[in-house]
């Protein structure tokens, strides 16, 4: 017995077939990150986290950020500094170099850079560099905050605040705060800083409410709280830095839940805690590109004084994906068995191709995202300042991310 | 004292130097096998093996064919399906989906596809999906038989038949049929199903009877039956579905045999058992291109009904090939010890140069199976149907492939 | 407490900042080294080294010099050949050839050609190729000498003299040459071939006296002579065949030294003994290119005639470079740590960008031998012979290089 079965005859069912169809694209004004581009010309419009601050010192690290390769290291006075590679002398990379108090000397001819690019020695010319302020290491700012390190690499008479958040200021004696670079939070490990997709993919997930109901609950298991099953009624609102929707929920014990969650631009994101915890988010992550085709996540949170999340975070993760392993401990095959934000994401190749998709009326965050997203670029195209740019106003922001219970007897959002 | 000897003076004999050749070149229509390329074109008018069937199961697989990327997997109720991989959502590769009775079903937001790529459930959208039957999943029609999951790429209207072959039909009961897509028969082994080079290189040695004198007899080891080491007498003849050659041998014992193999278009082969064994080849084999500089091969092969190839065929291509390993454990050296089919085929480069040929009076048959080949694509240019194409005649065709013994009295081919 | 500083801010110090950059270039002219590029045609009218003669036998081996892939073998005879890989008949690499006294059989149908790829043998032809002197495998002139095997890959009207050199000529009996390709004079090891980056950025480091006062003294540790840390007075010379520097150091002791090191064009190096033993080099090593980002080093010596170099050179090397292990054997944070020759040259990328330099006072051989190699580069363009190409002269050139001691008194150079 052959357990076969004909398929229906090509001939009496020819549509769709994938015979002969036009070339795939994907929307390039969005996707592309590298100088010069309209996106990555928008993006390098606001601060970016680069590392994080503990991981900083004095060992030269090469990072890649916005398509731009990048040398990062701390002084032996406590500046971080952010340099191209190449040394202006002869182009041997700074990562060989070595860093004192004043900063970085490459190892080929001995030229030192400061933290801002500037020549402060040069031991092989005459009197050590008659016209060594002449050369300057080209460089681009660096300010810490809550744990990270954020650059600016737009144009330098557009800088911008480096914004201030609700959540992480004033913080009560008992708490702390926690920043991380793993990728825990898009399935991945403590062990996988750079994702090999294009960012976007990535970030549109954060206005996507509905893929928790099947990727996150009744596809690999229940990875969330198990109410987040429950289909919502969502809602989507402009904010003042963003796009905010409002998912609301009966669940099954009678409560009512809004839960609230932005995409704060130009790629930020806070998630409402996923085991429903009732009130603020206490966690922002940001979705920073690498090139056109990786990214990385950097990550802030509010964890207890006494807490080392270094230590407890990955088994929590694991435990919240209810997967039995780590990503990268996973074969193929149990990838195939129980998939995550990784494989939904990564599963849309490098780049995605928007020529392909059919969005439905569950998209209408993604649609929204893109058309904020594309009148900024615009914005800067014409000389503009894009969505959320401050020049001078260092108040912290709202936030405004979280879980709402409401009382039984409220009006439901329609 | 040194060793060495001085070669004759480069001046007195510049004849042949390789300084300032042309440029080399291959002959792209030939060898090119995507969408809308003359030769993928030609080759996409024919029913391709894409798979073993026993190897196609529930869990999803990623298939290269012609150089697309697809996904085959078989649903619940035993129907195979060829889709492409890009969920017609937002694009998630469907290798990540899990398969029910009724199709696949994308892991992000849960859409699902039967094996023709009608969208039969969306989870998340309105009564799981007003306007679903407005999408389809591109998908290619797939049949099987002899073991194999056949795929047709080209223009619904011209779905032509799915050949049945002689050798393989109204079995006797103690007979059955082995499908397998090891590459032993190209000198590879178990464990290698995806060869690196062009196509075209695999199949032209099908009219290439006399490497077997070298490669196979007298280079690495008496691979083949001894007698195969007399250099033949060679015919060439046009068949119904190709080109056959007839190698005429006078053989030490006095016997004579004509062996008769033919490649039958697109891109099929049926070689005479290499022992000599008297009568009609029980085998027959499919050179599939996965894209420009990579393909496959799929075997059908008669054996008895109560043996388990699987097990002994690895054993026996070893003792075939007389090598002491599989190619896989060989190392660069080794492999240029015994070289096989493997090093003669791959050693032309990813896509032979023909530019850099010189083809002798004994490559006949490649001469004229390019010649067939390139009319071939000519006729699919101007509309016409290609060689062995047929609509509606399901007549087992013959294969013509053997090893046939004369009388010694009979009079010999010229 | 956190141990952040705050940078002062980017609007008040935006010099040099790194946002706007023009597009970074290197100067194809000088880098690009294949068939018909301006670089590779001038080295293509001199002999290279392609390999250690002793390394040469009859199994054939790869190798790929100026953008040419090439198989070089020794035929039964002792004689090296060096062929195109691409068998003149189909295409099949002579890698997998088999090597008899006459010459490299290819394994797919038996051509037979000899070093200066004469077709010699078609087995499967009639009367084994009534036509086979129509055929000729490409191939280029070698020779062998002072143990290295060397090609000509320039036009055979303007193949030049092999050069012969002092130091190598005439050896009383107590000394014989030792030729290696390992790459230990760059900073790597004896497992390591081939250098992942451009030739010239090797090369020009011989005109570069400036880089062992800080690589090779004060930053890693002392890998040469402590005398080597003394800023030395450097001049500049033009010589028969290049250019040459003294580098003029008073020693602690008292002692006044000339150290004299040329760069013979196109690609020669003789370093003076790095541990400043007086007297002629007794080396010399050819920067050979690979291809556009890859080359390798060839070296001959002067060494005890009782002596074996192969086993004594890797631990005498590892003593001099002053690093705890090999090359191969340094994790990347070791490297930063111990930078070498590799580090800082490699370090510059697989091609350095030249418009990225400045270059200052110390660079001054640096400028004047890419002045000197791009006027080669036009007089070949203008049909004339480049620097050191003779024809008929085979009299030993004088290499010139060593340390030289001075008497106290002597008067010092400016």
């Amino acid at each position: 017995m052959e357990p076969y079965m004909k398929v229906a005859n090509i001939k009496s069912h020819p549509e769709g077939n994938a015979y002969g169809r036009p070339t795939q694209t994907y929307d390039s004004e969005l996707v592309f990150v590298g100088p010069g581009t309209p996106g990555g010309e928008y993006l390098r419009r606001y601060w970016h986290p680069v590392a994080v601050s503990k991981n900083v010192t004095t060992r030269p690290q090469e990072v890649r950020i916005l398509g731009e390769d990048l040398i990062l290291f701390r002084d032996g006075r406590g500046r971080p500094g952010l340099l191209l590679p190449r040394c202006a002398h002869r182009g041997t990379s700074l990562f060989y170099g070595k860093v004192d108090d004043e900063g970085i000397r490459c190892c080929y001819h001995g030229w030192q850079f400061d933290v801002q690019g500037r020549c402060i020695d040069q031991p092989c010319e005459p009197e050590r560099g008659l016209h060594r302020d002449k050369v300057r290491q080209p460089w681009y700012p660096v300010e810490e905050r809550y744990g990270l390190v954020f650059a600016y690499m737009g144009p330098p008479d557009k800088t911008p605040d480096l914004p201030r958040w609700d959540i992480f200021e004033d913080l009560p004696a008992e708490v702390k705060l926690f920043a991380t670079d793993s990728s825990f939070s898009v399935g991945g490990d403590d062990s996988v800083k750079i994702l090999p997709w294009n960012w976007l993919q990535d970030w549109e997930n954060t206005l996507d409410p509905f893929h928790v109901q099947v990727l996150h609950s009744t596809f690999t298991a229940t990875q969330f709280a198990k109410e987040m099953a429950v289909m919502p009624k969502v809602s989507y609102e402009m904010t003042e830095h963003g796009i905010r929707y409002t998912a609301y929920r009966q669940l099954p014990d009678g409560r009512e839940l809004d839960r609230r969650s932005p995409a704060i631009f130009p790629n930020i994101i806070s998630t409402p805690d996923v085991h429903l915890q009732a009130g603020l988010s206490t966690t922002m992550g940001w979705v920073v590109p690498v090139d056109d085709t990786h990214h990385r996540r950097f990550h802030v949170m509010r964890v207890p004084a006494d807490s080392d999340p270094s230590v407890t975070r990955p088994r929590q993760m694991y435990t919240e994906q209810n997967r039995p392993k780590r990503w990268i401990d996973m074969t193929e095959e149990e990838r195939q068995q129980w998939p995550s934000d990784w494989e939904a994401q990564c599963g849309q190749g490098p780049i995605t191709l928007h020529s392909e998709e059919h969005l439905g009326t569950t998209d209408q965050g993604i649609a929204m995202l893109r058309r904020l997203m594309r009148k900024q670029i615009r914005l800067v195209q014409e000389g503009k300042d894009p969505i959320g740019v401050s020049f001078g106003d260092e108040s912290p922001r709202v936030v405004g991310s979280g879980n709402f219970f409401r009382a039984a007897e409220s009006e439901v959002e329609k």
